[in-house]
């Protein structure tokens, strides 16, 4: 604090704007004046004020990412890869975990403090990405998208996903299947239901709707469902969860409820997140590289900030894979 | 974009500074000419661009929060409810998750664009905190501090919490006893080991060397360090783990040993993660207010801002409490 650009034009003997254009090596001005300058910002220790910058050059190298619950363990495995890749770009994050996309966003995002926004939990009834479409801030989809043409996302093939399960059950004899969803106006949450459904139905085998849950991708969304599952008069012998979190939550349920996993039920998740190995879990699951998923969609974001992308949108979708561990058995 | 001030300053009739002026509700402007210029933004759809906000405040009401690992469980729990604070003092989160606290921290955070910083993963040998100093940008600990005199601080009893632990091992029984501790140089760290090495030494109880690991807060660190415990030629009897995360790398490890819990093996945390109460685990640990430490800290670090602190530090300190669950027993 206290040292301005006018103390280092004055120590270098040159004017205040020639300190700003050398400062960011800007080619109009001289290699020796450059040095000059930063030789004089040195001596003065002097770090040039962002907000001043951001004037003169309109852009903010910022990037802000939308999550409405970090708490959730999913987030951070998203999040972290997401960041370093960001950095490698030369951006910095700036994250936003709100309870909702709307009001919020359109506060915070529309007043040109941000180059481009990540939205990691977009839901299909969002207004935000047509407010950033008319404010001219470019945005892509991280793992939930709109499922709309035109979207630019970073997303996993979450039907083809959702239709492996089904046919690894259908193999294993199962024919009393629940389903615990996620929430049907996320893209994750409808995509796998319908990739589910439909090779159930190709196999001849039902799923309806008693057997099906719908909610958030938490904890306590699988802990809750499973109970009223099993009091069902045919209490399935198998249930597909929307996600690994899910899942953990149905595993511990049935723990408390004495089910033996996998003899009297067959658990599979999705998303093969770390805990998911874990020994006392053993979860069987669907395998996508959360990794890369995260990094595509910076890398999307910043070809799209430039510019670089096909106007018509990008959907970059990556593979799905069983992952067969311990809570998956034949049917008795 | 398109829209500036100049356009609301023509429609309501006024000088462009009085736009400035009346949007941020300076009291210079009278209550019938804001109430003009607000109108005038809203038909014209305006956002003020908060760059330019920035060169005529001087305030960015931005904080930054450092983390070093966002994928560790326990960091989530501390990021919700800070940012849920910092919301209502009105002020916008900019987490940086960087691998140190270092190099990072010089580039990003000293360049004015912030008006404070949480530091929520600092070790006791950073030199970020004189840098912050030195700059003159206000900032406060958050759960690690230095445990120097002048610190501004939102800490745990992390002694007393310590001292609890070996009072309870030690009426159960115990006296092999191991303890998986944090790094040395972290707060958290020491403090948790020293409580426990001092009720220990009362008791008259020894904790040898051989019984001691330190390492990150973190899953692998409890997995990977049973093995070698068990091994030893007196295999301890019970084990204090630094937190929650690391207690949990221990259970699973002695799953995967076939280590029965805790009839062979007492096993205690530190935190109470939500996950420390899942079935799977129902891991004994030590439980503060998570949620209090970080609004104490959001709070705290307003206070500085507004110079409205005892220029002397605070430190303030939550206290712990035992939460007995499944994973300890007499000693047999």
């Amino acid at each position: 604090m206290g040292i301005t650009s006018h103390d280092v034009a004055r120590l270098a003997g040159v004017s205040q704007p020639t300190v700003s254009r050398a400062l960011r090596d800007d080619p109009r001005v001289s290699q020796a004046t450059r040095e000059k300058v930063k030789r004089a910002a040195q001596a003065l220790n002097y770090v040039p004020s962002e907000a001043g910058r951001t004037l003169s050059t309109r852009a903010t190298r910022r990037i802000g990412v939308i999550v409405t619950d970090l708490t959730n363990p999913f987030y951070p495995h998203l999040i972290a890869p997401l960041h370093d890749e960001l950095s490698d770009l030369g951006y910095r994050m700036m994250l936003i975990t709100e309870r909702s996309d709307e009001a919020v966003a359109e506060q915070k995002l529309l007043d040109q403090s941000m180059d481009g926004v990540v939205l990691a939990t977009a839901t299909t009834d969002s207004r935000l990405p047509a407010q950033l479409e008319g404010r001219g801030v470019p945005y892509v989809f991280l793992n939930r998208d709109t499922g709309r043409a035109g979207d630019f996302a970073s997303v996993v093939d979450n039907e083809g996903g959702g239709r492996l399960v089904a046919r690894e059950l259908v193999a294993l004899g199962h024919r009393r299947i629940a389903g615990i969803f996620g929430a049907a106006n996320t893209t994750t949450g409808r995509e796998r239901e319908l990739g589910f459904r439909w090779a159930l139905a190709e196999a001849g085998v039902g799923l309806p709707e008693n057997r099906v849950v719908r909610g958030a991708f938490e904890y306590d969304t699988g802990y809750r469902a499973l109970p009223a599952l099993l009091e069902a008069d045919e209490a399935p012998t198998a249930v597909f969860c929307g996600n690994d979190v899910v899942a953990i939550g149905v595993l511990n349920a049935a723990l408390a409820a004495g089910v033996k996993i996998p003899d009297e039920l067959t658990v599979i998740g999705f998303d093969d997140l770390p805990m998911a190995a874990w020994e006392v879990f053993q979860l069987t699951t669907v395998r996508h590289d959360l990794r890369e998923l995260s990094r595509q969609a910076a890398r999307l974001l910043v070809r799209r900030i430039a510019e670089d992308v096909d106007p018509a949108g990008e959907r970059l979708v990556l593979p799905t894979e069983f992952v067969p561990r311990a809570t998956h058995a034949r049917v008795r």
